[in-house]
């Protein structure tokens, strides 16, 4: 079980709101979680709700005589906020994110941290809905999801655990790998998808009588465009700061699709179908897989 | 509320399945219901439970008497079935399908059904799941989603409405449209994503190791994948019977993704995060107006 004396989380949306409500829901052993934030109506109303015992908008004060620091802003926001906090960063405390890239992250942390980046623990928790900000958080978020951690060569064995045991009280699987494993594994299955699904509805939004189009879209449109409602802050700094990453997978996915348009124009029915075939056989397997850990996990 | 005599269902899927749960759920005035279809176990079990009166595998002669046969096999398969029961069509046997694809079905009727062909109306329900099956359908499919009917020239509109009933007593809203918009309109909002979620999935599964890359997605990957789990054969039909309006979006789309990949290998940081905004506020009003709709018909 996670404990710290004083937790503060900078920038307290989606993730940073969910891991606070998750802590508290599990119990956490946390003498003072404060908040730093810009909405102070909705941070007040955190407070009097009992999930935060402070907040403020300066995250530079707040962060006095913490023992454990959270960024969770967008990637793009990370090195304006570890400039910040440094100077009064108290020699104990571990500082860790949540960002979804994270070669630019440790890159930044090296910057803006000096000699206290080897106390800088890169984490990515794989979770999140569509919806941003605070009040779309839920406890729940993180339960049966993997938290990636991205060790850096001068990290203390102690400090990798303390962040590993809080993403595992807020209920989810932490996995290590390396910090060039972790963007291009993630370039591939979340930001070229994150991508795609934005090109997908520029491209329908952009046609001629497009109100025609979208006047009859089957369920099925809204769920394969639900990650198009993400925070667009949040995706165009992972577009800018994993960029060769994603780069890469747009065009080793453009070859792909070429060649099934070539299938198509061809009328190669029998490669058209292996084709499907191919991608029904990956894609069930991963739901029977996920369907293993679920009902392992809750044995 | 839809009525007839002897209502014949070919090829009872996922669709047709769930059709007849619909109109038996709905309490519809329909002395017999025939389903023709290969699985004779799955069929006696469906007639054990009172969903269908008969079965057979034999369409031919399952029609006979009929005044209502609906074709609900991938839209590869209609010709061959149209050809096969013509002959034994009582002159009043108003003829259905539906297919995603509607020019290549008229096409195949008008050859298929000669002078028979104006009693038949091409229909498109737009529903479905990734799963396939008689075991699969269920009677709430339809419940709040469009059918698209495509009336030919010919068509009278006494048979036109009996159609229409059929779709409105599942619990569909009825749109007619011409034939050529909903081939271009479902090439780009349907068929096209079906494609590109293909090729995302055979992309990341033609990865050296993309076990690894599997063994971490998110929840989301699962999502935004999970029309790749539809039946192989029936979107190939889809594929090339709307070849050239699919050909035509794939273009399309590839030009607007090249866009955007410009934009990420150029950095212009604001005007990728004009593209997301633009594309989620497009989506952000789709989930609002389908709300509006749930809420307008609950009341």
């Amino acid at each position: 079980m996670f404990s710290c004396r004083k937790l503060v989380v900078i920038g307290a949306g989606l993730i940073g709101g969910s891991m606070i409500k998750a802590l508290r829901q599990a119990g956490a052993d946390v003498e003072q979680i404060v908040v730093v934030g810009r909405n102070m109506q909705v941070l007040e109303h955190a407070k009097q709700q009992g999930y935060i015992d402070n907040y403020s908008n300066d995250s530079s004060t707040a962060v006095k005589d913490a023992d454990v620091v959270v960024v969770g802003t967008p990637v793009g926001a990370i090195g304006q906020q570890l400039e910040a906090i440094y100077p009064n960063l108290a020699d104990d405390c571990i500082v860790s994110d949540v960002g979804s890239v994270k070669q630019h992250v440790v890159n930044v942390a090296r910057q803006s941290l000096k000699q206290h980046s080897s106390r800088f623990i890169p984490a990515h928790p794989i979770s999140g809905t569509e919806h941003s900000g605070f009040n779309a958080s839920f406890a729940e978020l993180f339960a049966g999801r993997f938290t990636i951690i991205t060790p850096l060569s001068d990290n203390d064995l102690a400090h990798i655990d303390k962040i590993k045991q809080l993403w595992q009280t807020v209920g989810s699987q932490v996995l290590e790998m390396s910090v060039a494993s972790h963007d291009q594994i993630f370039a591939a299955t979340s930001h070229l998808p994150h991508v795609l699904v934005y090109a997908l509805v520029n491209t329908i939004s952009r046609l001629e009588d497009a109100d025609k189009y979208f006047q009859v879209v089957a369920g099925g449109f809204l769920d394969y465009t639900r990650i198009a409602s993400s925070d667009a802050v949040m995706w165009r700094d992972v577009c800018l700061t994993n960029k060769q990453s994603i780069l890469d997978m747009i065009e080793q996915y453009k070859t792909q699709l070429s060649a099934l348009q070539a299938l198509i124009e061809n009328e190669n029915a029998q490669a058209i179908e292996q084709e499907f075939k191919l991608a029904k056989k990956v894609r069930d397997e991963l739901v029977d897989k996920r369907l293993q850990q679920k009902q392992t996990s809750s044995k």
